[in-house]
């Protein structure tokens, strides 16, 4: 066993689309990093929480919490030794990029790793989940797509059930946050708590539809499919300048464009980098007539997921 | 253009599991087949309905509806001539495996051939529509598949948009129908108005993994998908000895199983024919001890859909 160890974990789209608390996809570039090392004395510390609106109480940070169960899972007491934590947060707080997720997806992968790797997926993905219950609340779009890379579909999240979904190759996706947060619990109580069947019927074709055009490389089928008549005509009166930024982006040639996660993020999928930086300028001059400053990045999926680094970042 | 046009369309599965309206296939095996002739008399006669409970009202029967639409569409207005209509009817009535649906798209099919073609696959689906919506309700679910045979995701109904999902080699569809009529419409007035978020959030899970599963060619998954919180509950309790054939189906080895269109029929899948016949096997055995007699069939999917066939009923 090491004394120390680091992961980094990307973040992404939760929600993609319709795909409400069941599609999540990571997408490369920022994430956020955790450094666990053993200390002499007993339990969890946070020396770094990665942000100063960040709590360093480790029962309220996700990355704290994501480790303390892992080690509760793998049995280790933290008695006679413990554990701390330094969080370097690439991602934006409760900006719908899976921030929460991926600090409890690289908490538990270095815990996991600090005691030798005793848990496999299953074990890491139900310490995660524990950790965004207490932060976000108990969902896996984020966390799945997180640990594992991918676009991923939650079939089942009680007994976990994930679907890797294939990635087409020039897929591109593209987020855009204005300066705006939004806490997932304000996201989540405008939702409707029952819905029209036909608009769950509708909603369940998206699904279905988005899966067969990632299986079968049709980006338009895609972007068609792209129609939330959930959780997006419900919080977009909470964002100002989304409506303004997702007609700019498809106007500027995205195949489909929505919230991110419970927003404030919005995201736009492309076919190609070329299309992606045209889509992302569109969105942020929209955001900015719409009196909202944003800042974008894009980058394909992430296909690996969580990942142990060295310290200084560089995946061992 | 000729005297005279036959053609055959598939039953099958429509409300595949989770996909109430928006997922069905096509069976291989039994159908209807429709012959349409010219004669000097103006408009529509059924000359022969295909049973003594269908209508030989023009205006009532699917099949006349259907190939009533396509002149319409093509802008022949049966002034100077007429058309005389028989079917062979090879599906159940109410039956629940898409019966309805065949004798509509084999009507159109027929009627299109002997105008020369006018109609393409757009054409002919918003003419059989017109007929189903008549006899059974506005929906693609049985259309799609016995029109273009395989297994087919609606993803939009109204401006139709139709995804042809791959099929796996293996795949066998086991159809079990009891001695029991089921009307489509009663079979609708029981279903649910309105869902909670959680129901309709899962049916969507189900949708996406059932199409993931073709695609990867993942039987069992494919079989936990077939998981319908919102219909199969809702009619379960219309159909006695659809709760023991199920349980006899799973029992037996069924990868999944449910009702089929709006029932009585209840299908399985299997993977592989000899698993499709001990199911199958099951399933009577379970009807019958339930005090239900039922007619059993197999096969694989149909992937070629409705085709025109000589008087004889041979693909020419």
């Amino acid at each position: 066993m090491s004394d120390a160890a680091t992961a980094f974990a990307p973040g992404g789209v939760g929600n993609v689309g319709p795909g409400l608390d069941i599609l999540g996809l990571a997408v490369a570039g920022a994430g956020d990093e955790v450094r666990v090392e053993w200390t002499s004395s007993p339990g969890i510390q946070v020396l770094d929480p990665g942000h100063a609106s960040l709590p360093s109480d480790p029962m309220r940070h996700s990355s704290a919490l994501a480790a303390r169960a892992v080690l509760a899972a793998a049995g280790e007491r933290l008695e006679r030794r413990g554990l701390a934590i330094r969080v370097r947060k690439g991602l934006p707080l409760s900006g719908g990029q899976g921030g929460s997720a991926a600090s409890a997806v690289a908490g538990a992968v270095a815990a996991n790793a600090l005691i030798g790797q005793p848990l496999d997926r299953k074990g890491l993905l139900a310490a995660c989940l524990e950790a965004e219950e207490v932060v976000a609340g108990r969902h896996l779009d984020n966390i799945a797509p997180s640990l594992l890379g991918g676009i991923v579909l939650i079939r089942c999240m009680e007994t976990p059930d994930l679907v890797q979904l294939p990635v087409p190759d020039e897929l591109m996706v593209v987020l855009v946050r204005p300066e705006q947060q939004m806490r997932t619990a304000d996201a989540r109580a405008v939702l409707p708590a029952s819905l029209g069947r036909d608009v769950a019927l509708h909603q369940a074709a998206q699904v279905g539809a988005i899966v067969a055009a990632l299986a079968l490389g049709d980006y338009e089928l895609l972007g068609r499919a792209i129609d939330d008549r959930i959780a997006e005509p419900a919080r977009a009166r909470l964002l100002p300048g989304f409506a303004e930024a997702k007609a700019a982006a498809l106007a500027a040639g995205a195949l489909g464009s929505s919230i991110s996660g419970s927003g404030p993020t919005a995201f736009a999928l492309t076919r190609g980098r070329p299309a992606a930086e045209r889509v992302a300028a569109a969105m942020v001059r929209a955001y900015a007539a719409a009196g909202q400053p944003s800042a974008a990045r894009l980058g394909p999926v992430d296909r690996t997921g969580a990942r142990l680094v060295d310290s200084a970042g560089v995946a061992r």
